[in-house]
């Protein structure tokens, strides 16, 4: 059976990625939580995950002894895995344009990502009001974000980004998190796909189980002091 | 006819990548060179580009009027349109490490992109030694990717990461010229990849149009003060 490491879900983004996707996709697979002690050499974490994972990092998705890791190797393996669930868009021209904008996030949007980090259970709004007025680079993130969206829930007719859910929406839905969370100003129908986005079984799952760890994760809590 | 948006072929590290690809693959498609002037909202460079591409970077690929942004979703965009040239791994396995191995290049190595920028016609072995020196997280970066690639070229036999050319090698062909161009301590097996990813005639030809630009981008050149 298919293994997906992943880190504590309050505030592992990158885990819950392929999560998210592999749950709405109805595709079965063990779970192994890695909780963070710490990124140092000598922690849990870092031990358990450079056994399957040669830089250390989650998710891993490790498939029968053979380990891939990256969310965008995941995704791309697991589609071809599973043709038929067709994760990525069926038509050639979107699914390019889905890889475009997962790319995008992967190795963009570095002001949202520092300033606003996922923190499933917090709501920050006091703190998104003050990024929002300080950082334009969060500003500019936001409104790419705002920008994209708008074009391809008007391009593909909702009710995800490519009409059905695809690896697109799985890839975003850590986002979706950050915006409502630190409540930032975006349009109405941004709020409704964000909603549209939490609403889904599978986000609603990861979501519930977030809020169930408890545990607190000091480097990932620039704006609390207690859970 | 395909056309590749691309910058200075002596700086834009992830213009070579597609560019290479392409040319190693045989692939017909025509070149269009925006040459950087600076980044600013008002500059040629972001005017021309964002025709294009939303997002205002190189490189892009054009097919029949459809942009296809981003080195991977490039990559996976030609990969599917011409099946017949295998441009990733042909072996299921090999393809998700390949594909592992590009991710990780395309939102890591942070240290050695930033403190060794590619500079194909430079050699700045006084500059690489401090480096080296000064800066642990570069030789981490460079310790990564010496184990990498001796990993792949030992169990894929080489000559290349994955036996044949393929898009991982096309991905890390502008680190063989950070790695060679700034002098940075390899092992001998990695000098000798480096040396027969630079004999390819898609990087050699990449190479002598590098070296026949004579632009100087001062906002490329940390470390020189003319051409």
């Amino acid at each position: 059976m298919l293994q997906l490491y992943i880190g504590n879900k309050n505030y592992s983004s990158w885990s819950m990625r392929p999560w998210v996707l592999l749950k709405e996709a109805g595709i079965d697979f063990q779970e192994v939580m890695v909780k963070f002690d710490s990124f140092d050499k000598d922690s849990n974490f870092k031990n358990v995950v450079l056994a399957v994972n040669p830089i250390g990092k989650v998710p891993v998705l490790v498939d029968d002894g053979f380990s891939v890791w990256d969310t965008l190797a995941i995704a791309e393996y697991v589609a071809e895995k599973f043709p038929d669930k067709h994760l990525w868009p069926r038509d050639a021209k979107a699914r390019a344009r889905a890889r475009s904008v997962c790319a995008e996030m992967h190795s963009g949007f570095g002001a949202l990502r520092g300033k606003c980090p996922m923190n499933i259970e917090a709501a920050l709004p006091q703190v998104g009001a003050l990024v929002w007025r300080d950082e334009p680079a969060v500003r500019a993130d936001v409104q790419r974000i705002v920008a994209m969206w708008t074009e391809l829930l008007d391009q593909y007719k909702g009710p995800m980004l490519f009409g059905e859910f695809s690896i697109a929406d799985a890839y975003f839905a850590p986002v979706c998190f950050r915006l409502k969370n630190y409540s930032l100003p975006v349009p109405g129908h941004i709020t409704d796909y964000i909603r549209r986005v939490c609403a889904r079984p599978s986000v609603q799952a990861w979501l519930e189980q977030a809020l169930a760890e408890k545990n607190f994760v000091d480097f990932d809590e620039p704006y609390r002091t207690a859970r």
